[in-house]
């Protein structure tokens, strides 16, 4: 970025038209969108979902290594896969900022070209929120807003005993971005040395620019499959698997030779020594849905190749457990990634 | 508070747990809520109004002088007035916060009995949110949702030409309650000497625990009138009528003698010799509705005594003006409460 223009010089409501100016609405439901006291969204006899999240520098993001961009386009994510979660399908967002004056008009408009082009991927449209200065750093807040047929939501408490339990995708791989990521930067502070990202492309991508899983909900559409129970996976596949013992009041057995993950990572994996099987179930921010179905949907579920079943849900006597490839069986504890620690 | 809980002895989700353990639902559109990836709502053919708001400790409000009871009922009603401000009615909040580890528990248990009595005030329902640690300070972002009948949300661009522009309640108490918590800050930081507040109560009142004007939307209603435009008066008066001048395209003329006072607040701006007349165009946070009907509609009106009509609207070719008391005619510019100052 060449150049650099105070936010100052537009005041906060020539920002909010500069940051908004070429927003073109996207869906049917969205009846009034920025530049007013609030926004009216319409979803014809669908329920509305709703989910919020909050995102502060320095706790959630590192901008050192997170392009603003990215860091746009991210955070958009997080909110629409907590929508998918929930076997929605999210319309619009909400986002509220704050940055201090470190932060440029030029680099306000990076971050919204990634929110946009989220938005754009995703097929949402940016209705509301709030720009605001802060006194340290950069702080995000967005409200994501989906659709669904009436009661056709999927909460985290309807697993069954006996339940599949599935998970989309590949797990692990964001965290080892994460630790990637940082090994470089401490490298780079202490030696100046520029970061080593060779070959690494899949991993960082996966921690910078994930996606949420539309195409997961969309088959179940299409398969007629309504999952018992799901979750989106951010806090870490133990963690998560735990909110929906815990919400459906069972047990479970996870398989840790079924967990599905992607060769490039697991080689990753292994150069730093860390176990695959320890950043899927520890690691977070992967945002793959995990779900539980009824048995009689193994069919239609195992033939899609983004889903693996991993495991099943078992009675709440039987306890939270994790099967190792050597046939070892260890209690599953939440070790998940979480900003408020003891 | 005597006792002193550090947040992290609870854990992430202990304290969700903890801070939600009593909410009950007010609203039978209320489906689903705090607990899952997503909240649920639903209308029954009704329109979803959003809005949101950004609230950052050192910016938007300083702990020194705002009780944490009273901050949580403040953060969530300047979010309802926006939704009364789309002639809508609300319905639920989704509330995140973000805290350094200065806050304790007890901290936060104010915090939330402050929103939970907003809440119960005004029959809303909290459906959701976030909660994390920050580096530095309190930062609060609330979405409130509200529903209106299809099609009956007011805008800030439907005046016309003659319609007259009225005001709920009184100007300008918020700003000079600021006035004088600000002046004893000062004071207390120079002196050590005790805040001073005696017989202050209203204006202290206005600005630390604000209402929002349930009461006049729902006049609205009862009397049939759709007011063309309508704003709350957050930043002030003169900038607030300046968004409805420049969203309908219209002009407009406001009348000094009409403006609604509180006499124990005029006496107080006359002892600190600022002009009550400042205080309601500049002064803001004042949480009035600021809207405009057709003048058919002024028997309604004039029947109200929480409603004042203060001027009315022109041609945008005649410019936007004040008449003062003395009959001088003065434009109108925004010189409202700006959080982002050049």
């Amino acid at each position: 970025m060449d150049q650099r223009t105070e936010i100052g010089a537009l005041g906060e409501f020539g920002l909010i038209e500069h940051l908004t100016k070429n927003i073109e609405f996207k869906n049917a439901s969205t009846v009034l969108g920025v530049g007013d006291d609030g926004a009216v969204i319409d979803h014809f006899g669908r329920q509305t979902v709703l989910s919020t999240d909050l995102l502060i520098e320095g706790i959630h993001f590192d901008l050192s290594y997170t392009p603003l961009k990215h860091l746009g386009y991210k955070s958009v994510i997080v909110n629409l896969s907590d929508i998918y979660a929930m076997n929605a399908t999210p319309t619009q967002i909400l986002l509220n900022i704050g940055f201090s004056n470190r932060f440029s008009l030029e680099a306000l408009d990076e971050f919204y070209a990634g929110v946009n082009a989220a938005c754009e991927a995703y097929h949402v449209d940016l209705i509301g929120g709030d720009t605001s200065t802060s006194q340290k750093g950069f702080i995000i807040s967005i409200t994501a807003v989906g659709e669904v047929i009436p009661d056709s939501f999927v909460k985290r408490s309807g697993a069954h005993v006996n339940d599949l339990i599935c998970v989309s995708g590949e797990l692990g791989s964001a965290f080892l971005g994460l630790t990637l990521l940082e090994r470089e930067k401490k490298i780079f502070e202490e030696t100046g040395a520029q970061p080593d990202l060779e070959g690494q492309a899949l991993i960082v991508g996966r921690l910078l620019k994930p996606e949420a899983r539309k195409d997961i909900i969309e088959y179940f559409a299409e398969s007629e499959i309504v999952p018992t129970s799901m979750i989106d996976i951010s806090d870490g596949l133990s963690s998560d698997i735990l909110h929906i013992c815990k919400e459906s009041n069972v047990g479970c057995i996870l398989y840790e030779d079924k967990f599905p993950f992607n060769e490039e990572a697991k080689a990753f994996a292994y150069k730093l020594e860390i176990d695959p099987t320890a950043c899927a179930l520890s690691g977070g921010e992967d945002y793959e849905l995990l779900f539980t179905v009824s048995q009689a949907d193994y069919e239609k579920i195992k033939i899609n190749p983004s889903i693996s079943v991993i495991g099943y849900i078992t009675e709440a006597s039987e306890g939270k457990h994790l099967i190792t490839r050597a046939g070892n069986k260890h209690q599953l504890i939440a070790q998940g990634w979480n900003h408020i620690k003891s």
